[in-house]
C-alpha cells in the first residue's frame, strides 16, 4: 500500500466509526428512515473530506479525536447531498459506489427524509460533538462555515446551476462556477474546518489554505470529468460514461482530453504552491493533491 | 380585529421582513433555486413557530430585535420541511396556503433543492443573527435546539413514521408519537428558543415552557384533523378532507369528532395550567392557547 493509500484507509475507518457512533444515537433503530441514513453513510465512499479535516487540523497539532466532530459533520452533509442528487427528479442514478442508490434501497420518500435528517445530523454534531478547549470558542464558527459551503451560498446553489446547464452547452467561466460551488464549496469548508477545529494557528493560515483548497476542488471535479470517459463502470462503481449521456458539460468536452489532463496538472502545482506558503508540515496535504490527479476512480 | 389577530399580525409582517432579509442576502437572485426558496418562505402562512418565539421570549423582558434570529430559522425549518412533504413522493399536493406548492410552480428537482438550502439557511441564521449579549453565550445551544427538533429525533422521525403509517389503523399512542414528532418537536423547540434567547430568566422556565409546549403541539394537531372534517377548501387553502382521502389516521376517526373536540379542550387547560406556573406574564401565551383551539384554517 502507498502512503496515501494508508492515510486514506485509516482515515475511512476513523470516520466510519464516528459516524456509526453518531447513527447509534438515534432513536428508533428499527425505522426505515435511519436504515436509510445508515445506508447513505456508510455505503463507503473514500472519505476525502474528512480525510482533509484531518489532514490539515494535525498539520496545526490537534489530534485526531480533536477533529472528529468536525469530519464527521462535513460528511454527513456530503452523504445528504449524494441521496438527494442521486433522486429520479434529480440525476435519476440507481447505482453509487457499485451498489443501490438510496431511493432504490429504500423508497423516493424515505431517501427525501434520510437526506434531510442527514443534514440535520451534522448540525446536531457539530453543537453536541468533542471539540478541544482551544477550538470550544470556535464551534459557531464551524455551523458557520458548513451552512455556508452547503446551502443556496455554495454547494446547492451548484447543483442548481448544474441542472440547469443540462443539455446546454456552457462556457469554462461557468463550468468552473458550477463546481466551484457544487463540489469546491464543501472541499474547501473541510480544510477550513480542520483550521478552525485547531484553533489559533490554523485560523492564522486560513487564506494559504483557501488557495489550496479552491485548486485541490477544482482539480478533483477534472480529474472526475476524466475518469468518466477513460474509466470503467467497474472501477468506478458507477456507470462509466455517464455524463457524455446526461449531456453535461464537462472539461474534456471542453478543453479535450489532453487540455483537461493539463489543467488537472495546473491547479495540482497550484495547490503544491499554495502549501508552500504554510510555516507547517505540509506532507500530508501533498501527498492527498498528488492523488487528487493520479486516482483512477 | 381581536388581541390574538393583532398579535399575529403584527409577528407575520415582522417575520416576512426579517426572512426576506435573509433571502437578500442569497447571491445569484435570478436562480430559480432562490426563488423557489423565496416561494417557499413567503407564501405566507400564519407563522405560528416565529409567533411562539417572539411571545415567549418577550415574557421574559426580550426585545423583538433580541428574536428574530431564531423566529426566522425556525420558519426556514417549518419552511422547507412544508415543500419537501408536499413532493409527489410524499403527500403529492399541488396546493398550499391557496396556491401551488413549490414543486408545481418550479418542478421537483428545485422543489427538493430549494428544501435542502432552506434547512441550511435556518443554520446560517443562527451562527450569522443578531442576539442579545445575554444570549450570544447561549448560539450554539439554539443550533443545537433546531437540530434535535427537526431531524431523526424530531420532525423528520414523524413525517416518517405518519408515511409508514398511512392506510393502516394505529391506535392513539401510536398517532401521539406521530405529532409529537411531526410537529410538536418543532412547536416546542420554537418556545425553547424564545426562551434561550432571552438569557437566565428563560432558560430557568424551560421544564414549565415545555409543558406548555407539548398540550400546544398536540392541541393544534388534533384541531388541524378535526378542521380537516369540518372547514371547507377555501378556509383551509388546501383540500377539506384531504386526510380522509389519503387514509391517514386522526384523533376524530379514532375518538369521534365530539371526543376529538373534548381532546383538544383538555390540552388547552392543560397548557394553561403550566403557564399558571410561570411567574411572568404569560398572557400573549394564554391567547395563543386559546386561538390554537378555536381557529378555523
Amino acid at each position: 500500500m502507498t502512503e496515501l493509500q494508508q492515510l486514506l484507509t485509516h482515515c475511512q475507518t476513523r470516520s466510519n466509526d464516528v459516524l456509526t457512533h453518531w447513527l447509534d444515537t438515534l432513536p428508533s433503530p428499527e425505522q426505515s428512515l435511519i436504515k436509510a441514513m445508515q445506508h447513505g453513510v456508510l455505503l463507503g465512499g473514500k472519505r476525502v473530506r474528512p480525510f482533509l479535516v484531518y489532514a490539515t487540523g494535525q498539520m496545526f497539532g490537534a489530534s485526531e479525536s480533536d477533529l472528529d466532530t468536525p469530519a464527521a459533520a462535513v460528511e454527513c452533509v456530503h452523504a445528504y447531498s449524494l441521496i438527494h442528487d442521486d433522486l429520479p427528479a434529480m440525476d435519476d442514478d440507481a447505482l453509487r459506489r457499485g451498489k443501490p442508490t438510496c431511493h432504490v434501497a429504500f423508497d423516493e420518500a424515505t431517501a427525501i427524509l434520510a437526506g434531510d435528517a442527514l443534514q440535520t445530523l451534522a448540525f446536531s454534531i457539530l453543537a453536541e460533538g468533542r471539540l478541544s478547549a482551544d477550538a470550544e470558542a470556535h464551534r459557531i464558527n464551524l455551523v458557520r462555515e458548513l451552512a455556508s459551503a452547503s446551502g443556496a451560498r455554495g454547494m446547492c446553489l451548484g447543483q442548481a446551476l448544474d441542472l440547469e446547464a443540462e443539455g446546454k452547452a456552457v462556457d469554462l467561466e461557468t463550468l468552473q462556477r458550477i463546481h466551484n460551488n457544487k463540489t469546491g464549496a464543501l472541499i474547501r469548508c473541510a480544510v477550513r474546518m480542520g483550521a478552525y477545529a485547531a484553533g489559533e494557528k490554523g485560523i492564522a493560515c486560513l487564506p494559504e489554505l483557501d488557495k489550496f483548497a479552491n485548486a485541490m476542488g477544482l482539480a478533483f471535479q477534472v480529474q472526475d470529468d476524466i475518469l468518466d470517459i477513460t474509466s470503467d463502470t467497474a472501477t468506478l462503481g458507477k456507470p462509466q460514461g455517464s455524463d457524455v449521456l446526461a449531456e453535461k458539460s464537462t472539461y474534456p468536452a471542453l478543453l479535450g482530453l489532453e487540455g483537461a489532463r493539463q489543467k488537472a496538472d495546473e491547479l495540482y502545482k497550484e495547490g503544491l504552491h499554495a502549501l508552500g506558503t504554510i510555516p507547517y508540515n505540509t506532507s500530508q496535504l501533498e501527498v492527498f493533491a498528488r492523488y487528487i490527479i493520479e486516482r483512477n476512480s
